[in-house]
């Protein structure tokens, strides 16, 4: 059997999470929260399951579901898409953008990523026959490099994916970036894919996700597919339903193949979400809560050795370990989860050529307890 | 935009599940039950999501769940899966299918589906950039054709779909037709793709899938994708919890696509299924459970002008329309739908070239109460 994926091993997301329940390290590693969500959420899905609402729903997902993302996308954003013919639910984000990719990029069609990139990208390009190019975000800073974006498209560049608030590296696009992208953009047929599950952690007021959001949704909304998720929002990582908002000809294309890939998506769920998102808006006291919590990390580390970058969203918080260690950031992490017991990300496998700029990722999704159990062993350092 | 899928429109369930809901028809389309499944497993979900089990679970599934699909296989089959390395848990069949396809399907392989097949198999295959090969069944009785099937291979050939018991024709391989295809395979290196989503759905005793599956086990299970799906058998269709069970070298390969497709399954609903597995065994019951609305349902159409064809498994059963009606098999459901007030599925819907044999399905997973209303509608005809 020949591999269709050569350079693909195990995603390094699930290597540190097993390394770090194996060694009964503190997992900030692979990003998920480890606390519970809300108990109404919880009592939302059982009632949806003890009513009988077990079978599969609509292909695209249920009506309520739909309407309410819509009412956030416009509370939001002033983002105007039809719940019929616009918005899908998905199967998580990751469902989202491999259908996505799917459906629009043919044999031999350029798709353009900004390294460090989510690892599933590069994939989910290959496995549909499209050719992957690569353009970095400035080292150091991990702001876009519009030169080099520009110089990138050719006549056979299907589409750009961007995500912002940026996963691996907490930054997030200003609305100059936006419109600068908008520029480069205009006179082509480039098609936009947005990543933006982090949408609802941005820090420090002005660099709101309102701003670049509404950029997309005036003027390249008739290009782009939106892609978010509800796990990182509520703090269920592991219900897997997020969704895809897309003009209705973009949307149209997206279907066809979503219900050839999953067809539907957990029905008591996808009730549920909608019931919560009526009465609550937790989205809305989000990035107060995780900025509270980075600060707390972040005054941890104060006093050490590791430089920390800036943390302008997501609930990441990178740092570079030259002062620290002379281990490459893979080595680095995998030691720092075995010997001093904290598991981290390297930013390296966010780059197709491995590049180590002595720089790990942190995730901050964690109780306060647990911030501080893992800022008490890194303070040995 | 140039469609990826020329060919494809809206999956012919959806259609005609929205047709049913709009006409207010009794809906014997779309393959779901209208009861709800055991309250023991809507507590069992709740009772993991109450614990907090709600973050990304193991990529591959949780292990609990992956040891009581490889008890299942080993107690029904005699099959030996390593819950470790050989079964992974996915968002339901189909999307178990995609992947497998995306993961062992080169540009230009050649993956032979017999006709008429779930609809979802040829999409995929051009999705991979595959070539179909399409090998139809006899007309009529649906039998496996294993001339046509083994002239059908060829250097290029790199899979075959199979699937039984088969939807929509609702007939069950023989021990005779897996040994015959054993024979056919055993020379080659075809992979063997078996959907076996209705395999707790064998009825009239010794045509049970245990025979099927112990041949599979003992003889192509080096070569062979084990698909079966949860939703069918514990009345939760909506769900989406499937798996894939397959020798360590072939799961290797799916779990690097599978990875970057979903990810990870629903968290709670893994943990509920494992609990309620290990607790009962509700699929033992099953045959006879659906035997009984299979019977129900026969002796309810055995006046009628419909001609009855065999239902040996899964939860359908399919007519000939011909002294019932001239209209074409889709236009007859239509109108059986709207006029009538029943909804059903044509034949045509599972052929690339829509051959009409003037057959549609039926399904009878319903309350007994919901079969009689149908029933009561069919006899005006
Ligand atoms: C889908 S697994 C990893 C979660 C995540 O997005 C991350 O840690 O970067
Ligand atoms: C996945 S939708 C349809 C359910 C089904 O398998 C069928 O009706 O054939």
């Amino acid at each position: 059997l020949t591999t269709k994926l050569p350079a693909v091993g195990t995603t390094i997301f699930t290597v540190m999470s097993s390394l770090a329940q194996e060694s009964g390290a503190v997992n900030l590693g692979q990003g998920f929260p480890d606390f519970n969500c809300d108990p109404k959420l919880v009592a939302d899905v059982t009632q949806a399951m003890t009513q009988g609402l077990n079978q599969y729903p609509p292909m695209a997902g249920v009506p309520v579901l739909r309407q309410a993302i819509s009412d956030k996308l416009q509370l939001l954003y002033g983002g105007k898409y039809s719940a019929d013919s616009e918005i899908t639910v998905t199967a998580g984000a990751t469902q989202a953008i491999i259908t996505i990719i799917l459906a629009v990029v043919h044999a031999g069609d350029e798709v353009i990523v900004l390294e460090p990139c989510y690892d599933s990208y590069v994939p989910n390009i290959e496995l549909a026959g499209g050719v992957v190019v690569r353009v970095p975000l400035v080292p150091g800073s991990f702001r876009p490099d519009f030169d080099k974006i520009s110089a990138a498209i050719t006549p056979k560049t299907r589409a750009i994916i961007i995500n912002s608030p940026h996963n691996p590296s907490a930054t997030v696009w200003t609305k100059a970036d936006m419109l600068r992208l908008e520029e480069i953009l205009a006179p082509t047929e480039v098609l936009l894919i947005s990543d933006e599950v982090y949408e609802h952690m941005v820090f420090d007021a002005d660099k709101g996700c309102a701003h670049q959001s509404a950029i997309l949704f005036s003027r390249l909304a008739a290009r782009a597919f939106i892609v978010s998720s509800f796990g990182k929002t509520y703090h269920v990582t592991g219900w897997k339903v997020g969704y895809v908002a897309a003009p209705a000809a973009l949307t149209a294309e997206f279907r066809k193949v979503h219900q050839f890939n999953v067809f539907t998506v957990n029905t008591p769920v996808q009730y549920a979400l909608a019931a919560y998102m009526a009465d609550a808006k937790p989205y809305l006291d989000l990035p107060a809560f995780y900025q509270r919590k980075r600060d707390l990390f972040r005054s941890g580390l104060a006093g050490s050795r590791f430089k920390l970058l800036p943390s302008e969203g997501t609930y990441f918080q990178c740092v570079d370990i030259s002062a620290v260690s002379s281990l490459n950031e893979a080595d680095f992490c995998k030691w720092l989860t075995t010997e001093i017991g904290v598991a981290a990300i390297p930013l390296s496998a966010f780059y197709g050529d491995g590049f180590d700029q002595r720089v790990v990722r942190f995730c901050f999704a964690k109780k306060d307890q647990t911030l501080e159990a893992a800022l008490a062993r890194l303070a040995k350092l």
